[in-house]
Parts: structure tokens; C-alpha cells; sequence
């Protein structure tokens, strides 16, 4: 499969659309997207509400969301500092695809937790 | 954060649409969903058309796929015998929440690479 300049292509090895799939399919970063879509956040608070997540995996996922100019650092010169984590105008563009990932998984959770026993069942018994 | 038995929740740490992130946010269930809402493929077609999967992460996603009750595996009984992968109903419901995904990344790919670029070199000239 070619890859065209003018054609990003996620199944082109090649093309840096597939590495971008990675990133925002991440469970951390749907979770991330999904709290910042509400307002501007702290890290202790982002912390707080995605139960379970370690520091180092929030900061990473931060960081790589910065990077990639979906989420803005601001840093308010107060005493102690507060530092605020907020969507950029491309990052709430990716609200609404995010969203609708989160709604299917709770949508159809039960579904998918009735066919994995039923195929491990037939597995088992085979 | 509680998880109520009544409303699925991925910001509770032990809530299994967590891991249903990780499986429907995964770049290879996009890319092979992508090809299977086409039609029903066999593997050798959609190795050839996912650019660079390797055999084993082909067969561990259809098996994902099929375990979570996305895709059914079909032996038809020919010879050589011809096995062929299809989208469940759930499976289907699936593609349009992955086709936005698949799209958000085709439509942002150049303006998130322009913002690591200068990100990245940010953190050089610091």
C-alpha cells in the first residue's frame, strides 16, 4: 500500500496517523479528554477522579496530549503556584469521537461480558 | 468513586469498560473493523490490506474481536477450507464511533505534527 502526501492513510505501516490511533484510543487519554471537555482541571484533581490512575501514568498522559497541542500547561504565579491543564480548541475536536467511544463501552458492556463468557464456556467444554 | 452495578463507569478503577477501552481504542480493532464494515474478509486479505501487521497480532485481534463477541469466524466446508471473519450486530454498532476515530486522525494529523515539531523544539532551545 502506498502512502500519498496529500492522503493520510492509518493502513499505510508508514503513515503517522497509525501512532496517532494509539494515542487517542488510549483508555488514559479518553478518560483525560473526556474530564478536561468539562473545564480547565488540576493534575490533583484529574488524579482524584480517574480512579486508579498512577502519578506517572497522568503525567505521561498529559504530557504526550501538550505534545501533541491537544491540552495546554498553565501555570498561575500564585504562592503556592496552581497549575491548570485545559483543552486547546484541536483538543475539544476530539471531544465528540471520544465521547462516543465511552458511550459504546458503557452501552454495550454487558453484552461484551455475556459473549466472553459464552466463548469461554464453548472453549472450556471443547 | 463507587461503581453502581446500574451505570458502567471507566473512571472506577474495577469496572470492566475500562479494559473495553483499551480492546475498541486498540489501532489494530480500528483497522480491522474499518476493513470488516466493508464485508466479510478472510485473514489473508486483511493482512494484506493492514499494512504491516504481523500474522500474530492479526490472529490475536480477530480472536479479541470474536471473544468480545464483535466478529464471528466462519469455516466454510470447501478445499481447501476457506475461514472468513464477519461484524457480529453488536460488532456493527461499533463502526461508526471507530470510523470518527479513524477520521479525526486523517482530518488532524498535520496539525498535531506541527505541534510536536514545536514542541519539540521548545524543550531543545530551553
Amino acid at each position: 500500500m502506498q502512502v500519498s502526501a496529500l492522503a493520510p492513510n492509518p493502513y499505510a505501516a508508514d503513515c503517522p496517523t497509525r501512532s496517532l490511533l494509539d494515542r487517542i484510543g488510549d483508555r488514559w487519554t479518553v478518560l483525560v479528554v473526556g474530564l478536561l471537555a468539562l473545564g480547565p482541571a488540576r493534575f490533583s484533581e484529574l488524579a482524584r477522579r480517574i480512579d486508579g490512575i498512577s502519578q506517572k501514568m497522568l503525567t505521561q498522559t498529559l504530557r504526550g496530549l501538550e505534545r501533541d497541542g491537544l491540552v495546554t500547561r498553565t501555570v498561575h504565579p500564585e504562592v503556592p503556584p496552581r497549575v491548570e491543564y485545559e483543552l486547546t480548541e484541536l483538543g475539544r475536536t476530539l471531544t465528540a469521537p471520544l465521547d462516543a467511544l465511552d458511550a459504546w463501552a458503557r452501552a454495550h458492556m454487558d453484552s461484551v461480558l455475556d459473549a466472553r463468557r459464552a466463548y469461554d464456556q464453548g472453549r472450556a467444554s471443547a
